[in-house]
């Protein structure tokens, strides 16, 4: 019997810290070989192309996210669950929440594992889905003290930081540039569409992580190889397909790539990550594929239990 | 809002002749270059592949068929129909039903365009489910006056007799060989998963139709080359998907391959069907791509009025 899952009902059983906790988890399995994730297949159709992106937990799961490149204003993801004893499928959700909270949750993980112990700042630049589950993830791993806000338009903005007090409980304004979201702040969140870079490392405070969600490929990036040079730990959550951008992705160029740590490696104690208290960390988000499918069995689990 | 469709929703709302006027539209509109249907996308798994067979119906919808290759016990396949316009996820079909009797469909399609106006018996040699939605299609194309069927369980094609009586209200008997089955019928369908032929074209009465439906590759074969050479008139429903076959199947070499006609293109009056009475005629079902996703928007424009 399948399930049929809408945005609704992700919002109701996936929580900040069951997201996170589920992230670290696939990050672990997938540096244990045990989450297969193939590079993406797509079929073209006049007009765009349909994308998969595969997973296969071995002995639990297999099961894709499918996603189209038309551009339309409506269009839906789809995440498909099957049974790996059956092949049964157990879950189809459709919408964005699902993939949305995915990439919060791995920028949670990233925030635990690299941000100092003590950080309670975080300052973001963009006002968006991808940066709302940013914030969200980031405060489950965080106790903050205060989030700052910045982007292109005051009424996003603002509204931004009305959502982080009522829904969060986090005191938040909305300030008038970037420069000012990320002064001074433990942890930075980079989650725009912009394809130049809208902060320079010297902006930052000395022992702040960042993580970037938006553009970070040579042709457009929302921010510049100062950044990767001054950090002291550079970190993916693939670092397959970091290499496999097309076109490439700075932190995937020489000199950066030999730097370029897995995030999973750091969890299981196979790569170092922050050594020290000064030092900046910069968490480049792919999006590990799998990591959907991964989410939406463990919201298939929780569901049971409620 | 998005419809979850069950192997139950698809056999109340799809009968048989909805389902071969809805494939007769689909080999018209692919004729017509309206249905975009590229070649299968697959990711690879550890121990499987999941499938992807996309198509596009300009301006109106897009979507793809899932399937995987695990051989596990309970399977199922997805079925995805996205609006055209706004992206959203209208309809995802789960099971078996929805696959097969699209399959069904173009064989029915392919008999009421090429089986003689006057057909009125029908043999068939198997009694999976592929072997039911053929009978099942031909049957609204044609009024039927008998079916035979053979395959290897006595229980099995006994079984099938008894649905083919109960279910569509046609005379049918069980009998021992597959030529029994076969001999002086005007219809005659293979359906089976034998790698090697159950029939003789000498077995065929002049002026016979053909649907094959099982293997039909040069290293594994329902049926010879000499079913081939018999054939005055040869069809499929996907020129391109037959020509794509890896190993190649037999229709799509040399001598074959030149005579080999586009069902769509028959239906359009832009290629010659059958001229007379006495010629025999071959369908190769290929299961042309996108069908399944043009046969679940039926189904949802016929629940819609319903």
């Amino acid at each position: 019997m399948t399930v049929l899952i809408s945005d609704r009902d992700v919002a109701a059983a996936l929580d900040a810290a069951t997201t996170v906790q589920a992230m670290r988890d696939a990050l672990l399995a997938a540096h244990a070989g045990r989450l297969v994730a193939p590079p993406r297949a797509s079929a073209a159709l006049s007009g765009g192309r349909m994308v998969l992106t595969a997973g296969h937990l071995t002995g639990e799961w297999y099961g894709y996210r499918s996603y189209d490149t038309f551009g339309h204003p409506e269009s839906e993801q789809l995440v498909v669950l099957h049974d790996g004893r059956t092949g049964a499928v157990r879950a189809v959700a459709v919408g964005e929440e699902l993939g949305s909270r995915r990439t919060g949750g791995l920028g949670g993980v990233a925030v635990a594992a690299l941000a100092r112990p003590d950080a309670a700042t975080l300052g973001v630049v963009g006002s968006g889905g991808q940066a709302w589950t940013q914030v969200w993830a980031a405060a489950a791993v965080r106790p903050l003290r205060e989030v700052t806000v910045h982007s292109r338009s005051a009424a996003r903005r603002e509204a931004f930081a009305a959502r982080v007090r009522a829904e969060l409980g986090v005191p938040a304004r909305a300030v008038e540039t970037a420069r000012a979201a990320v002064a001074g702040r433990d942890i930075v969140v980079l989650a725009t569409t912009s394809p130049t870079p809208v902060l320079a490392a010297a902006d930052l405070a000395p022992g702040a992580h960042v993580n970037t969600v938006g553009f970070k490929q040579v042709d457009r990036h929302e921010f510049g190889p100062d950044l990767l040079d001054a950090a002291d730990v550079l970190v993916t959550d693939s670092p397959a397909q970091a290499a496999a951008y097309d076109p490439p992705m700075l932190a995937a160029l020489p000199p950066y790539a030999d730097r370029l740590r897995d995030l999973g490696a750091v969890l299981a104690g196979a790569a170092p990550g922050r050594t020290r208290a000064d030092q900046v960390s910069v968490f480049c988000s792919t999006g590990l594929a799998g990591t959907e499918v991964f989410l939406l069995d463990r919201l298939v689990r929780v569901a049971a239990r409620l």
